[in-house]
């Protein structure tokens, strides 16, 4: 694990900073409360006066939650830094990556900080940005089968307070295997997550909350891109190094932490999927149920389990099914970032779901067992967060 | 104007780095061509890989523009960093303001720089993330009499090269009168603008183009803001400080950011008006037309002019007129800062346009004169981009 670096000048003077017994700046105490009170010293006003607006009702209750990201790139930082900002109680950080110049042209990161291990140099700085958080930051690969396990145990036990599971997994990683080690691990202990994503070609993106069990897991499913009206062979070519922008990455860890604030502070209802089209400003919504099929054991074992909680539950309270709308059409496409034929391609892929106008498959799961036909059904409209919120809670 | 402090460290060892004569990392040299060359040191690759991507067909251009951002608050600075990010060639910042700990609950300024200009906080941290970026830092209020004249100057001369005007402002302040003032310069210079802002709840955001004489100007109609089904009394409670989210005004300078890129790099079609509904992750657009009866003289000056340059365009360029669509319901409300009845308020604000539903008044423009009906119309569509730059190459 990356040392801990010794931090000064976490904040000029202010309620709660003390002076070293070098005279300097020392890491200030935790502010105990988060004050409403609008002073220009009190880093938490603004965010307090969302109680005031009538937006939440108990805006403090943040400062419960352990949130785990996994992958500190673009997507990731900015997501890490909104929620530090927003005075989250726990972030456990997951990468295994250096910072580079070439990581320049995204937020967050920082020319003197090239060299740094992602986790070491952000840790570093979201810390002195708000010492109120805690951190627990892992440089390694969560693919490998020893830090898999470590993963999986920290998930479990790194919450709040030692010994319980953190509160929500964030994915903001940029490959394919990383997001199928994350969909294993929550299958597995029945974790709720968020899947994030940013095309190749840096102009599209997208968000996906992952309830085991009760939506859609990364295996149920390919994941979905909205088409971009890109040739998806200029996709293809060379693909030695993916562009990137700082809007798209920033715009969709934006509106990712908004719905992880909109899941956790009962604001709203959370969207499961969402995705954005920088170049129409287009971001169509939709919610996917499970596949009862899926290649997931434990995704199929949540199934069953939630299948049970909400037939236990009383009659009323049973979460109404909703109409499954058929599309009739059957259009799809497919973007990609290996070098195979299109014929390729639709042979080695699973099944495809029937989608809505506008939304594709964003790349296809390799290595598809024989047939098993996905029965992935789409929906126009997401369930209501309290509803999610509900059964989380049952859980 | 405020000094420039001394940077060192502007960037590990790269290319163009040079040892200063203390033995220390000095100021490198310009990066005289941006390289497409896929190597970690290359802070540009993923961004000149956007060419390869087919997404843009000369990325380098982008060093060619100035851009003004006035406000460098939760918007403006993430809106700064972005475009420093993107390779922007200059930068001129305008804000009066200095940093508090009471923003640290948005991205981009950190608790050290408490107390420091914005700008001269904004531009130290800027120039060391892209030591490549010209910057030009205002420390004043761009709205009183001898300062605007200033500004109007600087919008004027201050391009990359000095006599030249630069090629966009951008909106980022958080008040009426500063809009307005924004507006007022840019209708008499017929200078291309964008508009930007979120709502006092913290919970939605807007972005605008206006193209002097072409696109209704903020005098033509009261700023519009998706309604956020959040009873309004709740916003004028209190009504001492305002809420903000970083997530919000990250997802807003995004999409303004985006949209900046879109229109000069011809990736694809610019809306001129979008805006963002956290709660509901709705993100409708429109584009709207001056209004003939306009306060501002210079706006109805730009748009006589605008017609007499469509009249003498060749007849198979001249832009189609789409269809108004005119809208049946009335329907609209009211997100206010000040403590009026609802009752004053209507009194008080000029004729609300005819609205898409979904979409409401933001805020009304004070002491309205007399009875000057605007004749503003809503479209559900923009025009493409390159029917704008067409007609901003003619002007």
């Amino acid at each position: 694990r990356p040392e801990r670096p010794l931090l000064r000048n976490a904040r000029q003077p202010a309620p709660g900073l003390r002076l070293g017994r070098d005279g300097g700046l020392t890491f200030k105490a935790r502010i105990e409360k988060m004050s409403p009170e609008v002073v220009d010293s009190n880093p938490y006003s603004r965010l307090m006066a969302l109680k005031r607006m009538g937006i939440v009702n108990d805006y403090e209750r943040i400062r419960t939650f352990a949130i785990a990201i996994v992958g500190v790139g673009g997507v990731g930082s900015v997501t890490a830094e909104m929620l530090t900002r927003c005075g989250i109680g726990k972030l456990l950080l997951f990468d295994y990556d250096k910072v580079e110049l070439a990581n320049m042209n995204r937020l967050f990161f920082q020319p003197h900080q090239a060299g740094l291990s992602k986790v070491q140099a952000a840790e570093h700085t979201l810390r002195n940005i708000n010492p109120d958080v805690l951190f627990e930051v892992h440089n390694y690969n969560i693919t490998t089968v020893e830090n898999f396990q470590h993963f999986m145990d920290r998930i479990s036990n790194g919450g709040l307070q030692e010994g319980k599971p953190v509160d929500l997994v964030l994915s903001c990683v940029d490959n394919f295997e990383a997001r199928m080690t994350i969909n294993t691990a929550c299958n597995e202990l029945g974790q709720t997550w968020m899947e994030s994503g940013v095309s190749e070609n840096a102009v599209s993106g997208h968000i996906q909350l992952i309830i085991p069990g009760e939506s859609a897991c990364f295996a149920c499913a390919p994941p979905l891109v909205v088409a971009a009206n890109i040739d998806e062979k200029t996709l293809k070519r060379e693909g030695v190094c993916a562009a990137s922008l700082p809007t798209t990455m920033g715009v969709v860890a934006g509106i990712l932490v908004q719905n992880v604030l909109k899941l956790y502070r009962n604001i709203s209802s959370a969207n499961t999927y969402l995705n954005y089209n920088a170049m129409q400003d287009f971001f169509p919504t939709m919610s996917m149920k499970p596949n009862p099929q899926c290649d997931d054991r434990n995704c199929r074992k949540q199934q069953e389990e939630y299948k049970k909680k909400v037939a236990a539950l009383p009659k009323e309270e049973v979460v109404q099914e909703e109409e499954e709308i058929i599309h009739e059409d059957n259009e799809w496409g497919i973007e990609l970032v290996s070098e195979v034929s299109e014929e390729e391609l639709k042979n080695s892929s699973g099944p495809v779901p029937d989608l809505p106008e506008g939304i594709t498959v964003a790349y296809t799961i390799p290595k598809k067992q024989e047939d098993s036909v996905p029965d992935v059904t789409v929906e126009d409209s997401g369930e209501s967060l309290e509803d999610l919120m509900a059964k989380m809670k049952n859980m």
